[in-house]
């Protein structure tokens, strides 16, 4: 008997009518013959309105007692998800993090699934008894809950369906991953199957469907995974695949066009080499501000030119911080620009293409936007551009790839 | 070192702001010298928010999973109360049901607690770690958990003191036990000691400020026993201690006057026996009526006269139920009358005393007040009075006895 555990984020849990709903969904794919076990967030604002309360008595992430307080969202939505199998007229019964157990270590906050006891979670399913997770949480070594990090649910239903032999479908409120954002491209085409590295620049560029740990481990552990719709009616769902590259068949070199607002691009010109990189890094980091893309260059005159991004929210502090290494970095000048987008090519099938590249190059031109910085990784390729002309690049890259053909 | 339990309810944990204050109590306390734990409920309206979501997903009071969505309450809730004692420098961990744990047994919703590992306790109690401890609930042999039911945290409370040999304070939003309703009587006082006897026939009147079973259970281990106010500040409220009756010095021989309003009279005459009284009270058992006072009387002509009081509320029912019976007893005659309220005078001093009943029956009829019908237990005389004339018959009893000394 096929076995499947199906993941109900917040927005899934919103309410007593959505809880319903998904119980119908999860009823739905017990009908079809499988050992199903559930595994929940908190309801939907449920997760901040505890943080909130545990902010303003002094408590925040990262703190054990915080940890508590935020996995008692979770454990209420399990038990309200069981009640709503059972209404049904299935067998079902909540499972908490401390009560399975679901072993974690590190930090609170962000603690890491060390060990899932499978066997009591066996026997349930093979009674034909759903258990209902609470996600996002276990108990470490000294007998406390800790929590797993933002979307720490979408790693428990990972970790769970590796533990029990089960593929696992994560529901939210999109059906699957799309060739890009249907808003601003309504021609969009659902993706059938993509490969786990390509969901990841995917999730990791914004098109947040799945936790980036959560990919990684699936891909892993080979856990088949699939990204469906809990706002569709039971069953008709049909979802994202994501499955092993060596699985997919490479129809297609492009799998989708992925964007950013709000980016800045930073340029440090005249610098006496790697120093003042090391130096301008280690002040970000310290800062915590996030760098994106990096690029690094030889200008034809006064060494190297290092530019990198980051969001227009940060980029006020990231300048502070470059403009105070001219102190120690004779001849540095800084230059910034901000008003710019990142918008970004992403299939398993790029790998070597100069023919992507050339593709995106020729299209952004034609369309009349510059690029104003471009990176590459393995399957991806991004590019700076005016943030007025964002819409424009990615329905031309968009149709340029073909990718409305679904 | 002294040992004190502190509880606080519901409306004391009603916002980051109460739970600051409810640790500032608790704080102040611990300056003093005392080793202290504390026992919270869930904050105010919470349990009754996730009873409604489990009601509308076909959970109700007694079903496991309910009990395992409303436990989470007081989870969250403990959980800020120990941020907010490390927030004023004070050690403090969270303890719930299952960590500790506290052992149950019985049926989901009404749970009974068995034991309470105090060992935990203790050492965290001798190690100035302050055990913020999750009322209301417990683990039971199925390893599942469960609830006390409605006002069981205040039962925590006191068999954790029970378990490490503290005191108890009872905090609420109440300075004590008043010697009648100070909105009805303004010279109402507050009682500095009372019997747990006489407490109890308080509470089950409706000056609900200690659950029944919890001042049983107090009695049962001599647990010292106070109710307080959390809407002072730390350290301001007296309150009022609840002691071993042979500790009480019998200065007073009534401790307060309780009232109860819409209450309703229901007679039958010309019954055959106790075979109707029988009938009756097994009709209105299996419907849920509740019944409080009962007298018998044997009429001049007739043969018995059987009275009782319910609820205006339930009246209707009650009626409809004593005419059913008609068809049965021959003769049997039906009458009721509504819009009344019953008066109460309360103290273990009342024993065998008749001056307090005679009082009582003065008092009301200088008042003008008719007595409709009068039940007496060891500790407490009740009198049934027009509803219209409640609050002159509390006043003039209240005076009357003298409760207004202080």
């Amino acid at each position: 008997m096929t076995r499947l555990v199906l993941k109900f984020g917040g927005t899934s849990m919103g309410g007593p009518e959505r809880i319903a709903h998904s119980a119908a969904i999860a009823a739905h794919e017990a009908s079809q013959g499988r050992e199903v076990a559930v595994v929940v967030s908190a309801m939907a604002g449920e997760t901040d309105r505890l943080l909130g309360f545990a902010e303003s008595l002094g408590g925040g992430l990262g703190e054990v007692e915080t940890d508590t307080a935020l996995a008692a969202g979770e454990q209420a939505s399990a038990a309200l998800m069981a009640l709503a199998l059972k209404a049904r007229g299935l067998k079902a019964q909540t499972v908490t993090g401390w009560s399975l157990p679901i072993l974690v270590e590190g930090p609170p906050g962000s603690a890491r699934i060390t060990a899932i006891a499978g066997e009591p979670l066996d026997e349930m399913m093979r009674a034909g008894i759903i258990p209902v997770i609470a996600g996002y949480q276990g108990l470490n070594a000294k007998g406390r809950l800790a929590t797993l990090g933002r979307g720490g649910t979408d790693l428990t239903a990972v970790a769970v369906a590796a533990a029990v032999g089960a593929e696992c479908d994560i529901y939210t409120d999109v059906d699957g991953v799309f060739t890009t954002d249907p808003r601003i491209a309504p021609e969009a085409a659902r993706v059938e199957r993509i490969s786990h590295d390509a969901m990841l620049e995917l999730a990791a560029m914004g098109a947040k469907v799945l936790q980036t740990r959560s990919v990684e481990y699936a891909k892993a552990k080979a856990v088949t995974l699939r990204v469906k719709s809990s706002f569709l009616a039971p069953g008709q769902s049909a979802g994202t695949e994501v499955v092993e590259e060596a699985h997919l068949a490479e129809r297609r070199v492009v799998s989708g066009v992925a964007y950013m607002r709000d980016q800045a691009r930073l340029s440090l010109h005249g610098a006496p080499g790697p120093e003042a990189a090391e130096a301008l890094f280690a002040a970000f980091a310290e800062a915590d501000v996030a760098v994106d893309m990096i690029v690094q260059a030889r200008a034809r005159a006064g060494g190297a030119v290092i530019e990198c991004s980051v969001s227009g929210r940060d980029l006020p502090r990231a300048l502070a911080l470059a403009q105070g290494l001219a102190s120690r970095f004779e001849g540095l000048e800084t230059r910034s620009e901000t008003g710019l987008a990142k918008v970004s090519v992403v299939g398993t099938g790029l790998r070597g293409r100069a023919d992507v590249a050339r593709t995106l190059y020729g299209v952004l031109a034609r369309e009349g936007v510059s690029v104003r910085m471009a990176a590459t990784s393995e399957i991806k390729i991004s590019a700076l551009v005016d943030g007025d002309l964002l819409e424009r690049a990615v329905r031309a890259l968009h149709g340029a790839y073909g990718l409305a053909d679904g």
